[in-house]
């Protein structure tokens, strides 16, 4: 598997991931205000689990890309005296693709196979796809040295924060904060893979980067940093422009009618709880405590 | 104690200990549907701890079996001067089965002996041995290097997550999440332990494994991590059966009346529970919150 | 940028912005106390996020001096074949600025421009800022060694301590303990920038810190410790003084009628409500739970 | 200040502390089954903060005694050129003494001079006190090896430990785990302590230990392993203790007659809760949650 591909295109599926993260939020906000007409024969398609099956297609591709590179097939050990195991990057990376396989059957099923979804399952699998992630990253990141180790231990460490988000999410699965962290972490772990790549593989300038240079070690830290500011500013962006959106959406929706008004106050969804808080008039000088108001709503 | 047999025999232990405990699960949610008739003369029989009796008879054979290795019994220190201490490895073994002993008692006390169950003393116990067995391992891995640095390095990592989780069993002690954590953990533990054994004193390949080569100490992870995600499937099969033998269990028994129904109502299990919530129909399109369901179930 | 200016500034910047935290918490508690008579015209200002302001002045001000330190202006990269990197020291600090600056928006937008207050998004913000600011830290404090390195690593830990308190407001940021941690750790995050500089470039005797001296090493660490004892005891400080304060000025408008009272129950402040508990009689002997009775103020 | 009393002494003082704070829950939970007779002219008496005047006067003697060990008084520097600074590790022992007069002083002026208690104010000076002799231990370390660092790396291990329940009792300080894990990590660091002064200075065999001798710096892991069961057995047989006194004093007060139970409902302990629990017949199968019974008891 290509050094460069290797981390580019990973990055890049995720950074998408993230970004398709980001918008669910806000098209699950609009469609607690749309009329539910759409329960009929579409809706069981549109419900089906599209980043579960997404999972398994790329990680199906990329285990047969992985076994294609290498001549004769992928072995555990020669047939010589003594036996010796081979090729223990590609398993890592055969692991970590069987890890997204594993991952989507678990996403596809608890959302279209069990009677209910099971968010607490979904979360767990991913909870421990990314331990085992983790793992496999610092195997994989020992004996490196310099820009290299620079740039993984960066990863890294954004790895063990989305674990640790993640574990979280297990107690608290609809819960607004770690949801939002689990997709800036995603974001910034998908820019920064394609950015590694460019950094290892392709530097820009045409001329590899130093590693007895501590001016260049101490700008991967510097281009990390602006990673995570685009990325927080990105997001940032989606959030402002659903919430510019659903303001006209609804304004229109009011003029409409106030028939239609009642039932999606049944079901509020975290955003637009959050949007409906940010709109009512200042009668409260406190600020909202998101996380406080849910029994509130319901009281 | 031999080499091999120390490691293996402890990780069959903890892996039959897991799968009981998983199973445990399993039978407590049969068990809330089942007519309270057993709680006659062979209910008391029943509740006694077999875990904690297991417990207190697996740390005193162990306890007689390591004095019985070193000829002329077990002792502190030599008779020379300077006095030297001897068997430093063996007195560590010594206190981590006497810990098993103490918390097998603990458990017979707290189920058997007290007028009631106090779920906190068990935990606590628990944790407090997980607590020096990550001393007594570390100390135990310190001069180690290569492969069974390795080896021992992911065996602590088990144990401490494991401890961690055990910390929050002490707040959360019939809370479902950390509960399956802990068996998945235990079962990673146990056979982890028993490849620890093979890796290190019985290769399959008939070869030891090389120290020097990355190639070798890649595979150690990359087998941590196939353990881990078989340990998981394992743990999601028992629960899978479990699930659909509870269906046609409650199926047939809402066919022989529907008399004997509420009863179970008010003795509801965790997983029982869970199944429940996931059996009723979708009226919500939120997932359900395990943790926060509860108290809704109570009012 | 000068190394002692450059400590010493942003450390006396940061060590008002604790005082001023400090102070807002009695203002707040009298301002609950005070008749709302004040919501004319002058309020809108007086809302005003000042801090918000101060961020973004204070922010340019620095990048415009960083950029003016240097001849010729900032710029990424030299002209030469391999083209290097240049002032990595200077665009780590331009990024610190910058993130500066951008928090003040955030926090000028969500208390001025959004409808209303959103916490969540200010101490999100915040919390991404110093997860920056460790980063660039430990990048900054990497290559020292001695003194400096003993300077940098005490630093480096409050900006942790800070991070995870920071983290922890995300659920709760009403809360006074996280409250409280966040302006102690900010005022000795100042008050030790303030030290650092002393102490790496212009120490008091005369004569340089000696790196070799065990002694020198040790007098780091103690007064680090003199100054977090002299921090709390200023926090103390204000917050007896304020105590005393509403106390003279709560016993003076109660004599003036108690028509008034009713309404600032309405308002409760968090300190506010701690005083009050204080000051209630004997009747519990149980120490009041501060975190818990917010729920019973409202039932 | 003599090496081996320099451990001894403050472990002992320690110890003893940690002894009180068990018996305290123990008589604590009698207390609230006495008549409040006792509130006249000695209760007040009686509700002196002992504890904080035994941490005030304790402090005091050994900042005079530090004091007096020195020729000439304790200095910061020394007239010469350059400068250098003497005493540093007098200078660190004289901050951990006034940290704990300090101590003192918050704790009296909480329970005696307040108005009420504040056991937030408490645990906070509490927990940063802790905070600093983290800081000040691991510096104090520095430059050990052998025995020594081995001996005090399970020293900081425990007050980090500490430290971490103390920062959770910040938010629950009247909960049951954390305390009675505060009591035993007491025990624990004043048992080791007083051991660490035994190994490092005054050998039991009459031999110093051997710093290379591998055997030797596993039994120092072994050793406290058994310190901390040791502790715990301690800590449980008080409990039982209490548990069985506490059932005699209450079935002999029931014969008295039943006027008087009502009012000791109003005033429950935590402990007395639990034992209360545990007696109660066994009318639900499952294990009393501790923490999550407490509301349950007020509705």
């Amino acid at each position: 598997m290509g050094k460069f591909h290797g981390h580019a295109y990973p990055g890049l599926f995720l950074f998408c991931n993230g970004l398709y993260q980001a918008i669910v939020i806000f098209s699950d906000s609009l469609q607690s205000l749309c009329p539910p007409k759409k329960k009929g024969r579409w809706a069981r398609l549109w419900k089906l689990s599209y980043e579960g099956l997404l999972k398994i297609v790329a990680g199906s591709l990329l285990v047969v890309y992985v076994n294609n590179c290498i001549e004769g097939g992928i072995i555990l050990m020669d047939r010589e005296l003594p036996p010796r195991f081979l090729y223990s990057k590609e398993w890592q990376h055969l692991t970590m693709f069987t890890l997204l396989i594993l991952m989507g059957c678990v996403d596809v099923m608890s959302k279209n196979m069990l009677p209910q979804r099971c968010v607490v399952l979904e979360k767990g699998a991913l909870a421990l796809s990314f331990y085992e992630l983790l793992l496999l990253m610092v195997s994989h990141a020992k004996g490196s040295s310099g820009i290299e180790l620079q740039v993984h231990s960066l990863l890294i460490l954004v790895v063990l924060l989305l674990l640790l988000v993640l574990t979280v999410e297990l107690w608290a699965p609809e819960m607004f904060q770690p949801w939002m962290m689990e997709t800036l972490l995603i974001l910034v772990l998908g820019s920064w893979l394609i950015q590694a790549g460019f950094i290892l593989y392709r530097p820009v300038s045409g001329y590899p980067w130093d590693d007895d240079d501590m001016n260049d070690l101490m700008f991967v830290t510097t281009f990390f940093c602006w990673h995570v500011m685009c990325d927080a500013l990105c997001l940032f962006g989606i959030y402002g422009f659903s919430y510019f959106w659903h303001r006209c959406y609804y304004s229109s929706l009011k003029m409409m009618g106030s028939k239609e008004a009642p039932y999606h106050k049944s079901t509020p969804e975290p955003l637009y709880r959050l949007l409906q808080e940010i709109e009512q008039p200042e009668k409260e000088d406190q600020a909202p405590l998101l996380a406080k108001s849910s029994p509130r709503d319901k009281a």
